[in-house]
């Protein structure tokens, strides 16, 4: 992915701190040339939902906007009326991390906390909160959209067969059922199955899929696999300021991410680096893993030695603890939860310095 | 600009057409490198507010954003209570164009229409509306904001005297001043002054300074002049879904743009462009113009012979007809108002092109 | 209407100035008996889509509220999504005298204003605006209900014939009729027709239909005709806090107002007074009438030397000259035009009395 | 309160069931008279505050509402901003049956939800609760208001000591205290101290006083303790469609309740009756009380038979199994929790009665 020359990275904050891939840089310059028509009447635009077409071998109805936030957003108010309620984990990154984004774009529908073991919803607790929320009672929100992550917020994948179970719940109930997927491309590479048996296969209406953090500068696109539910899309796009003038910027993005499925393979690097890092990891005396590693996260408990000795040499660090802790988890004194994500970016080199870094016995002096 | 193997374009649609300017995708390029803290902690983001405060010689508060819809609907809102008047041209861009993002950021509030030639307002039609809308009076929407557009969507430019007569008006109401600047550059290119003058030493509380239309992929930028008026500024673009996680993609347009006045070198070249192009084109016979061309837009009558060969060769002609027309004018049997617009990428031949094909005395074949 | 010992009224500042007819009292009491289910599943509420059938001559759903800015503004938002136009006059109260309520209620939509002799519209324009409000364009909010006012707030009345021109250009839309009926018993007592007449046989698909300005002490209903366009109704009332919990308040004095046609009884008695006041006001030397006196308002251009001969005895007079003047009216130097307002209280006496109040040679002393 | 000859009442329901008190009819009939300025403008309203100031012994900006959840989410509007988080328990009325009025009047604010015991919160949660919701985190909502129920939907009363340590927290982080007061009247008559007492003295910034459930119409107030937070208040009111022309009708009933503290007297005997009640019902074999009777309601966990008979002779039993149980219950096979409450107008004779048919052996024949 990078020459041998290139610096050791110390940055896991996130997978939104890297650039954008060499391909998508490439992709942009060879868009850069000639004029063409603004707001996605260019002809990048009206490819790109042939495109996402054939990837989801389904005729779906695509936007492409510039934030994860918009994305998630403009499909959860697309479906959800201002009385509408949206089911969703308490942690998710719409309920959390978002600040209020969906029930700005949905006028004030109303997210619905629900709990469950790394950021995942199961049957059985959307059963239950569904059965308190009654049909045509008027004094409460209606349930309107299911909303999952994928992988969620902790690293975890849902299967296919996990997704259907959750779906067949929510649409028994008329709701739509939206998958957040800023790391579906992580997700896709877990599972090993296509991208239409892990959405529309498995009962999936709307996907925010994420480019951003999988290499593009800025291009998520939201995509509707019933094309009659995304009547609304342009108009809410409109108005929120997502439309870009100069559409064939997003869209040149994803051509680079589509072709010969450069997502996926930039996925499958980001998450084998993110397995290699947890297998290290987990030998450090008195670290112990979070959750199992699945996409490109890994959530290690580190002991107050670990987390003081890779700060001292320059990993900026975040803490998780006070965001969520695996279920069952006690932190011991000084302990914290740390989170660390790779990305397309993220080197072998990068990912043994940090071990190496974390397996030290002495706090090295800086 | 362009070297002498450019193709022609007949592309005078909108300066939104064109890509970015080659020093934008340089900037792109040199930002691409190593990683940097996500959502506008990088340092190229760090610096911008100090760029900008520079060339407004101001201490300014800044957010950068990626389309000119949310950056007006943001400046806006940050300053429109719910129950707040926008006082702005009924034929504005954040009246006419922007498919109620004011209203949908600002919570609802009201844009209030005023008429004025050209598109641009005068005072004694600003003070007549604002003695309808006494203070306090609780059936009323209340004077909060005076959005002006420089230039005009007529490309006419206003003078700094002329702000000044609408900014005292407004500011003995209490209101804020707010210009919407997409083509601010193109504005200052005509006036010959300075960014200062033209905004807060003439009474401009807020403005959005449009990067898009002369040389950036997407990048405009809000400025408060009174940084205590921008507190909620990052919370509304945040829940807007406005704020890009790989901030340095923003920032480094503007790294482009503001380095060595590049925004205003284009902008002069697009004026230059405009004014050669009105110049040839108001003696093709039975031609004439709208306005007269002081930034980057041609606005010309059109008979319908001339019209008519410029499309059978090609050219996308936007008929301005039913948009607003100058005042006075009726048109004749078959005439059209047609806008043109010029733009960094506009070359000497392609408007010498234009003026050809007008002038020709009869339809060419093709 | 009031025993021949009531004091003179002096006020005619408006048709809300009144308190409740005594019928409606009555109501009040005779529905003040036991306990009954709350939230509108009381008898009283579960009889009023009945009545209000029977009146209009069609199966109809109703909401009864308590204001009639509620009342439209849960009309307008039930068929307007935010990216809607609704169509209005720019003087008529949705647009000028609601704070902006309908744009709260429709989640930000916008109100496009049309100008009108007599605070009427006409086809002409109303065809003229749509014209540039083209199907379809991302840019601009899309027409989706037009909005007239009967009687309107100059007192004027549509015919069923100028009703129909304006829902027929509506309709051909695909766009919604409101009429906002805070005065609709004045309309219809004019008018001389059936209220089946003045709504649906011509056009109107939702009708605010005003008790309070009518005997009631607060109660207006929101009567659609086409019972499946009223599907949000419920959720927007509830969510706006106007669904009262003792409901049966709210119907029992639309049981009493529509009691052997009391509604219309009371509107003919106010449209008399009307009438009668500006017969005569006419008479008073250098006073002219604004408008034709149709339903219960009489708008007076009164010279100074009588408004202030007026308010010298203590009539509260309101100064309507910026609000909005007839047609081709300039006002002489001190001149004013005054509105003043007849309701089902107002006595012969009362009106006698401002006449020759009104006519008196000289300033009365006090 | 009721004549001997009252029929027995079979409606514990609701506190909504019940009419208007004679007392608040006596005084719409007295305000009745004459003419008096619109929109609040009339004496009655123009009086309010000052009565509330000295019930409070501060000085109180009041605005008069018809409902509860209107007063509710102006209150909670007017301190929120779109940003802004709202803790409150999940099953309050502002957060579960008031269809999302609070997120739609604060422009789209997040209802955080708490758990706690009988619906009251404890400061433990809400200190571990802000403690995850850190001051500035863009991408977080802030919290801006707490909002607590007394008494509680659960009938339990928070002593002024509960409520200042929960306001404590609140204030030093900047938020605001509101209270909603639906049933105030209640829990005043239990803690037996002064309105200023479990109000501003104990950290109360905002109060909604209900007195729709305490033998109003419909009359709710908004009451700010401190002014300078109520300036928002009449404006999203009128926009709301909140503020009723003819005012006088809701401070009429104001009038009524305030007079020699007939909101006290009314609670008590609502208070008394429920203690009656509960204490019968608790000798009742097999029937056990969900909480201590604490204000007018009583939650009672009914084995089958029990509450079938009730059933079966006629009592509209509302079960409340699903909405939320005490803790620690388990229900046993055809358990039910059934809420059952007192008002104004419930005799000893209706408890009695209810009791006696709780207590029957068999099934009563009917």
């Amino acid at each position: 992915m990078t020459t041998a020359s290139t610096p050791i990275s110390r940055d896991f904050a996130s997978d939104n701190t890297a650039g954008a891939h060499p391909a998508v840089m490439a992709a942009l310059t060879r868009a850069n040339t000639g004029t063409s028509p603004a707001y996605g009447n260019d002809p990048w635009t009206s490819r790109i939902e042939d495109k996402f077409s054939k990837l989801f071998d389904h005729d779906v109805a695509v936007a492409l906007v510039a934030t994860g936030t918009a994305a998630n957003a403009l499909a959860i108010a697309s479906v959800t009326p201002p009385w509408g309620a949206v089911l969703t984990h308490s942690e998710s990154h719409v309920s959390d991390d978002e600040c209020g984004a969906p029930e700005f774009f949905a006028d004030g529908a109303k997210l619905v906390s629900l709990v469950g073991i790394g950021n995942k919803l199961d049957p059985d607790t959307l059963q239950e909160r569904l059965s308190r929320m009654p049909d045509g009672v008027l004094r409460q929100v209606q349930p309107a959209c299911l909303s999952i992550t994928q992988a969620t917020e902790a690293g975890q994948v849902y299967t296919p067969a996990q997704i259907k179970a959750l779906a067949d719940i929510a649409h028994a109930r008329g709701m739509m059922v939206h998958m957040d997927g800023a790391r579906f491309a992580n997700a896709i590479a877990h599972l090993g199955c296509t991208p239409a048996q892990a959405t529309w296969h498995s009962g999936v209406d709307i996907l925010t899929f994420g480019g951003t953090k999988n290499g593009a500068w800025a291009a998520e696109a939201v995509i509707f696999f019933d094309k009659a539910k995304a009547r609304q899309l342009p108009w809410r796009a409109k108005r929120a300021g997502q439309i870009l003038s100069k559409g064939r910027f997003l869209a040149a993005q994803w051509d680079a991410l589509l072709e010969n499925d450069l997502w996926l393979s930039l996925a499958r690097h980001a998450n084998t680096m993110a397995r290699l890092l947890g297998t290290g990891l987990a030998t450090v005396p008195g670290l112990r893993l979070g959750w199992e590693v699945q996409a490109n996260e890994v959530f290690a408990l580190m002991p107050q030695p670990v987390w003081q000795k890779l700060e001292a040499v320059g990993y900026p660090l975040r803490d998780w603890s006070s965001q969520f802790l695996p279920a069952q988890v006690q932190l011991g004194t000084g302990e914290r939860l740390i989170r660390l994500v790779c990305s397309f970016a993220t080197t072998p080199e990068d990912v043994a310095a940090l071990i190496a870094a974390a397996a030290q016995r002495e706090p090295v002096s800086h």
